[in-house]
């Protein structure tokens, strides 16, 4: 229950919940520990929820109300992308502490009505709240003929990145380093980090298996290799192949970084990875038989990402 | 936009909101502003969202972690019902400070379950995010034939109540007198005020308007005044017949309070308010031609509950 004195895992966390909230609804395809669920009834629908806090996901000195609008909206509409599934409609709870003035609201707004129209989602619905902290809480609806679910993945299938992921925890990186002056790839990684680009045109029709890199590749990693019950064998020369790769090298070497901890430990890219043949995006490696993940370049595991605790 | 020197109004935000995202969607019956919106596909679906914070919406210290998790449900079941509409899936966002334990975060589980089976909700997701302080946001999906907006009074409807409001506003009370000992009544207050009991078997069925009173009789009474373009004529000799009235008197009178404060300008007690020719609860009034709200006892609107700012 543990992983250390007194801390909780958020796995088995979770582990508890599902059993708490265990379902034998037939109607709920996916419950509870994908990207999102998926229910069946006319049409199967997919949902997803996901928190962001101030001075945890987002700080307001270093984002614009636009920026975390977008950010937040963007990491929702991920986790639907990530079912394979078409976004419909959005729902955001947002609590404020009172010191915010109408323009920072009125920022905030337009953020996430940006991102969700790039998304396709539509907000239909809210509540705004007091908070010590401005907090952000959304819910995502969208729809699919067939979710792509973790626990596909077959042997012999390759695994794709929809982009290079890093980019948002170089930018996190750069931020905390005030380096000065800010290349234009600093620059693209700070964007990243305040409002991930993400990959809405990924055609993942033929993804085997599926999610959103929010945590790090090797968390997301080893949910696919055991929801699927296979080895996830990751290359990082094939990484260094990405058109992208370079720049983030550049930003490593000039902060002194190790480059795959960003790469492979860094969160937040939203971005896909997808088991299947010849998909689109970025080749990163194959899946065997076997279980786990492997391929990860030493030294990279010890700064993995986490939102929780 | 400003109600007083450097506050928001909420509604002068919500309208802004419902300026920025304004969609054509053909799809969105109801939008921003209702208790829920409504969504048709092959059927009309109900969703809402709520949040709730530590410190505003509840006390950690005064209430369980179970006490929470049904109260914030019953404030996103109250308002799938208020649409007219069967409950049917949940998404809960949980930011969690660090500090509680395994036990608390399952009793809060519990909590959730607990009254989302009373609402017929089964919980299908959700995230764990690290807060400062606990913070619930959930998301309620329902489904219905014909949903019961606030739009709908006409002249000549009584005016409803599932059960009488106050309950909750005493229990708050009591708690922040600490007087003792408590009467029996006193201490169902208290529970009110901790999990409140939602009407889930009220027959709105011939409703013409409906909300749940999550804020107070007063607020809920011009928003279906308003969006129906009729006055709602309340009568506090009706409310007086309710059989849960002198319990709720002898409470107010102990702690030497107006009753109708509780009763008019008390929130979060999630009873339900309709308009319509004979419904089942309490009669206590009727539409008129007109606007607004009228009937409101002298001295109770001056302690409107405000959630927000």
């Amino acid at each position: 229950m543990a992983d250390r004195e007194g801390a909780l895992s958020e796995a088995h966390v979770i582990a508890k919940l599902r059993e708490i909230f265990a379902s034998d609804d037939p109607r709920i395809e996916v419950g509870i520990g994908d990207d999102a669920a998926v229910v069946a009834g006319d049409r199967r629908q997919v949902m997803t929820t996901d928190m962001a806090v101030e001075g945890v996901h987002f700080r307001t000195d270093w984002s614009t109300g636009f920026e975390i609008g977008r950010k937040v909206t963007a990491a929702n509409a991920a986790d639907i992308l990530a079912m394979g599934a078409k976004s419909d409609y959005l729902l955001v709870a947002v609590g404020l502490t009172g010191a915010e003035d109408m323009a920072w609201i009125e920022d905030l707004a337009h953020g996430i009505k940006f991102e969700a129209d790039l998304a396709g989602l539509r907000v239909i619905g809210g509540d705004i709240s007091r908070s010590e902290k401005v907090v952000i809480s959304m819910t995502a609806v969208g729809h699919c003929d067939n979710p792509i679910t973790r626990s596909g993945a077959q042997i012999g299938d390759g695994i794709y990145l929809s982009s290079l992921t890093g980019w948002s925890a170089a930018g996190l990186a750069i931020l905390q380093s005030a380096i000065s002056p800010i290349s234009e790839a600093g620059k693209l990684a700070i964007r990243e980090f305040k409002s991930p680009t993400i990959d809405y045109q990924f055609d993942s029709a033929q993804a085997t298996a599926m999610c959103d890199v929010s945590d790090c590749i090797i968390e997301q990693g080893k949910q696919i290799a055991d929801a699927s019950g296979v080895e996830l064998s990751l290359n990082e020369g094939l990484f260094a192949q990405s058109e992208e790769f370079a720049d983030l090298q550049s930003i490593a070497n000039e902060l002194d970084v190790f480059v795959w901890n960003w790469i492979f430990a860094g969160g937040e890219d939203h971005v896909l990875l997808a088991t299947g043949k010849d998909l689109p995006g970025l080749r990163i490696g194959e899946v065997l038989k076997g279980s786990g993940l492997s391929g990860i370049p030493l030294g990279a595991e010890s700064s993995v990402w986490r939102h929780f605790f």
